[in-house]
């Protein structure tokens, strides 16, 4: 996905906080602030809204010399999600269709985006899952999707947020894990899930993770290592979680069932569905589609 | 008032919501926000924010041809103000304090103001009124302001935006009319009141009504009218409605009445107040106190 004029303003909010974020000092924080409007002026808007997080994201560290600002806040969600877990998994276990609901939390799980969203409060995780049990989903998608995972013999599943992982891990549970790599980012970006939130969140106990080698809040493959970007080219099935994922590969010439929360009016306008709703959108291979 | 850092995402919204306004080509869009996101990149912070704002606007108008972008719906919220007018008046009539009423509704009204919210329903403005005759508000200024119009032999009297002037009015027939002039902006900025608004709200009909000279949205005295900064000299009291002449005046040596809904977090924070706090701020000269 392509970057709309109207991601600009979203931009320089996520700028603001981050500066807010990685220093108190009044004159740095201007500074940040001054470097990012600098970079979304000579913005290339064929690029997706995530390669702009990831410069402005890269310039932050470098001037306030602060790594992994998000940090504290991350090691709060996994903790917040690993406490929702027992009770959740329960409900995926009694459910009628446990993949389908397992899909619809790890969706849910989603809304844990601090690009779109930094004050998240946990009751908005609540009633992230109360709705996405409830709401509508695409059921021929949820079908495709069981299809393709039984089909496939090399599934990738791109994570997207710390705390999120935990909920995509209802559905880790059900998949044929030999077949799985679950796949972190490579270094700190906003709230994305590193290696060490997979362990955290018990995913390395049960699939093969990998990261990505790079820190973009999505998954821009040249900006991946070498070793990550020959993985995903030998997978024959990528499940991925989250916006950043959408906005950097949706136009990849690949078999990807995207599971994400649309939060945002572009990405709702991009995908044509509501603000809010929950979604499975399956991108097939122009080469050869799936039976 | 000076720009503080939080207002940079406000006004990159703001030019984004421009940018739209003005014009319907892509192209045309991307140069309006690029020149945006440079002039924000190289603010001067000790400027009010009013000032980028009429930099921003200038810098469209120029770009775009379009002078007054806001022209219809500045007409749409004079004549919705109309109508509810006859309703607000008697409203005003049969309370037990029709001054203080009149301020409430005068201050009801800055709810008007597309710099803040462009996308305003009818709905708001009505909620916005609902709310003001029933929120706290300081009495004691209430009567400060009271008194100091009944000694003051010269009042000027700040409107903000159109259809909002439509309640100053309620207000202003309660003025002793001999000594009070009314002030629009001299030119087309966002939805401030011009004199044609003054005039379709009948404000002419009931006091003069004078231009700043300038098109910015508040009052900065350098940019406005040799003419109108004597009057401003001269004016022994100034009455200054919503938040952009809060911003650009709050810092003058001049005996000054604010009235204004606070609608942003860094006016209330600037304020102490809270957000949607209708306000009555008196600011006194710092030469000679009234008694």
């Amino acid at each position: 996905m392509k970057t709309y004029l109207e991601c600009i303003p979203c931009f320089i909010r996520q700028s603001l906080e981050l500066a807010r974020m990685v220093t108190d000092d009044p004159d740095l924080r201007e500074r940040l602030m001054r470097e990012s409007l600098k970079m979304a002026q000579s913005l290339d808007f064929s690029d997706s809204p995530p390669a702009l997080a990831q410069k402005m994201h890269r310039r932050a560290r470098e001037i306030s010399g602060v790594s992994d600002p998000y940090l504290e806040a991350k090691i709060k969600f996994n903790r917040f999600a690993l406490n929702l877990y027992p009770e959740l998994d329960a409900m995926v276990r009694q459910s009628r269709d446990p993949f389908e609901t397992a899909v619809r939390l790890a969706i849910a799980g989603n809304i844990i985006d601090f690009g779109v969203k930094l004050a998240l409060k946990d009751e908005e995780v609540h009633h992230s899952i109360e709705q996405a049990l409830e709401a509508p989903l695409d059921r021929d998608a949820v079908t495709a999707l069981r299809d393709a995972i039984e089909r496939s013999s090399s599934i990738l599943y791109l994570g997207d947020n710390a705390g999120e992982i935990v909920l995509d891990r209802l559905l880790i549970e059900l998949l044929p894990r030999h077949k799985v790599a679950f796949v972190v980012k490579g270094a700190p970006i906003i709230n994305d899930a590193l290696m060490e939130d997979a362990r955290e969140a018990g995913i390395t106990d049960l699939v093969e993770v990998i990261d990505s080698g790079a820190a973009v809040p999505g998954t821009i493959l040249s900006e991946c290592s070498p070793g990550f970007q020959e993985r995903f080219e030998a997978a024959d099935l990528v499940i991925a979680k989250g916006q950043g994922n959408y906005e950097t590969l949706s136009e990849e010439d690949k078999h990807i069932f995207f599971l994400l929360k649309a939060k945002c009016p572009v990405i709702a306008q991009d995908i044509g569905c509501e603000i809010g709703s929950i979604n499975i959108l399956e991108k097939r291979t122009a080469s050869k589609v799936p039976s």
